[in-house]
């Protein structure tokens, strides 16, 4: 690994292995499956590995694409359907996925009824339902619900909810409330379809703060989930893993000191870890990153404080003295975010206790 | 263009040529070539257009194996070099570009002389001086600054400097006293050189903003600049250019609405904007960005005020009433950042009033 250039992603197959089993385990005591969400790792070696060819979500046709390639049959684009890509997704359908897809509005219940009826095709449709006023979907009591279900006609398929507001929880009470509402309203939206006389297969509930603290899923038909396999600082500060469960870092060179600052200076800028300073908001802002030795051991108070295109600032919280880091260093910087440093890179590099060292491939784009 | 699927980053030709020649214009009448750093578009279609083989910076050396592909043969690294790297860079001496290299500690002057050594060739390599405060580099009365230079030998080629705390500055006399620092700084650190009777062949400035800003650039050899060609709204935030010179914007379709919050969501989230929120610290933050019609034309009053994997959310200021966007609607994105927004796509849809679409390239990578 050694003679790898830097930057570049490293991935801990130990780690990721732990946290697969751990939410795993978690489900199967629920009795209620997992629809792995790709679009964290969008590698296809990483989902075979933690959930072999079961039942994917996809954040873009993309990654449909790329996983259908690579013989994953059961897929859920899980973004509110535009109705231009419907050609995209009748050509999957056609190579045999289930391709679910997803809206929250008339239009788009219409635009796909029709579509479908015009291809000769079945497009399961969830609706989007509302949880925590996060993003899109609507609320089980909105009177559009029954008439957006009545259009989709033979297509509706079930409803789906993501509790994107649990990632800003600070307590464990707080996940575990995230938790339950999501399901809640879940299944009250899935009651109002069929109090109506309409199918309701699906129902489809989660986030990996959720998906980790739901302890009561009745009702509940798959659980979505996928920064876990990596996780990251922002859900180590709600406290959905510890530091130690991190997988993914980005390993970076160092290239420079300025001693009167305190300042140790990388080859990894925000190209390498991405712009997102998703701690900012928690009680503990980590800056881009905490930073460890090139074997994963945190290197204790030192944080990437700055970030240039190509030059990362290590530096302490207090702007205290630094270790004696040597030009030429290598060491790890783990990130705020997982599924936005990942998607800097077109590959991971991958080490384990128990394997040599392999790289394993990334998509990007649209 | 309406064929393509939503999101895509798209160019205007039109613009991009104004901006070139804003530049141009500028530094030929104050007599100093332009060195067109291509970190931001990291296309060579691009750098044809602007700057046709000219001398260019880079940011990493998978750039500058890239633009050596592509015929460009005067080519600068200007990130601190670290010693690992060296045989990338013997390599594209080989293939005859002139590839400076940059540096600002002893051990890093002492691996690129011996490594030069070694190989028998010459690795021109210039000192990183500091005039600003803002990332790496020797200030000129920093005592390591002529052993820094001595320990070079034939390699030393001369000095460099980066205002970058020019992006922070509030108004046009800031602008112009950033520009003004850099080359008194950029021109004492090379005077302190020959004053010790080495060479100083290149004396290097730049940055979007003291380009522009810089009315004396005498004893000046070269003015480095990138982010101009697209421009964006950090740069107009700071008044180096209007909303109506940002060439590079994010194509986005609605695909829902939540019309108790006046909001609009989108296709585009921080996947294909970044995460930059450069606007934040200005005295206007613009959100992830201003929204125009697939014309160009600003809607006024209308940003994206937040962003998910792959949705944008539009809105007001106020969160008042937004206006009608049916679903399927495309909208251009102005981002805060060009250079991380770009970094998000792989190749440029690009728009003339006075040629048909076409497609440009873009690297990434290391």
């Amino acid at each position: 690994m050694t003679t790898l250039d830097t930057p570049y992603a490293l991935v801990d197959a130990d780690r990721l292995d732990r946290n697969a089993a751990r939410l795993r385990d978690h489900l199967q005591a629920l009795g209620v499956p997992l629809r792995l969400h790709v679009k964290t790792s969008k590698s296809v070696e990483v989902a075979n590995r933690v959930h072999d060819g079961g039942p994917i979500t996809v954040s873009t046709l993309a990654e449909a694409e790329h996983f259908a390639d690579a013989g994953y049959r059961d897929v859920l684009y899980a973004v509110g359907i535009a109705p231009h890509k419907l050609p995209r997704v009748a050509a999957l359908v056609r190579r045999g996925v289930t391709l679910t897809v997803l809206l929250d509005t008339l239009v788009q219940a219409e635009a796909v009824a029709r579509f479908a009826e015009e291809e000769g095709l079945r497009v399961p449709a969830l609706i989007e339902i509302d949880c925590d006023g996060h993003r899109g979907g609507v609320v089980p009591a909105d009177p559009a619900l029954v008439p957006i279900g009545r259009a989709l006609g033979g297509n509706l398929a079930g409803v789906l909810t993501h509790a994107g507001e649990s990632y800003f929880a600070h307590t464990q009470d707080a996940l575990h409330k995230a938790a339950q509402n999501e399901r809640d309203v879940a299944v009250e939206a899935a009651a109002a379809l069929r109090d109506a006389g309409l199918p309701c297969a699906i129902v489809s509930v989660g986030s990996t703060p959720t998906a980790h603290a739901a302890t009561d899923l009745s009702g509940v038909t798959e659980v979505r989930a996928g920064n876990y396999v990596f996780f990251d600082l922002v859900m180590a500060g709600i406290g959905v893993c510890s530091t130690d469960d991190l997988a993914l870092s980005v390993v970076v060179t160092v290239i420079g000191h300025q001693h009167d600052k305190n300042w140790v200076i990388t080859d990894g800028g925000w190209m390498a870890t991405s712009r997102d300073r998703g701690t900012q908001a928690q009680a503990v802002d980590q800056g881009y990153g905490l930073v460890a030795d090139l074997d994963g051991h945190l290197i204790p108070g030192l944080l990437m404080t700055g970030a240039s295109q190509e030059h990362g600032i290590l530096g302490t919280r207090d702007g205290g003295p630094v270790p004696d880091l040597p030009i030429g260093t290598r060491l790890r910087v783990l990130p705020n975010h997982a599924c936005a440093t990942a998607a800097q890179h077109d590959r991971y590099e991958v080490v384990s206790a128990s394997a040599p060292p392999t790289t394993w491939t990334r998509l990007r784009g649209w």
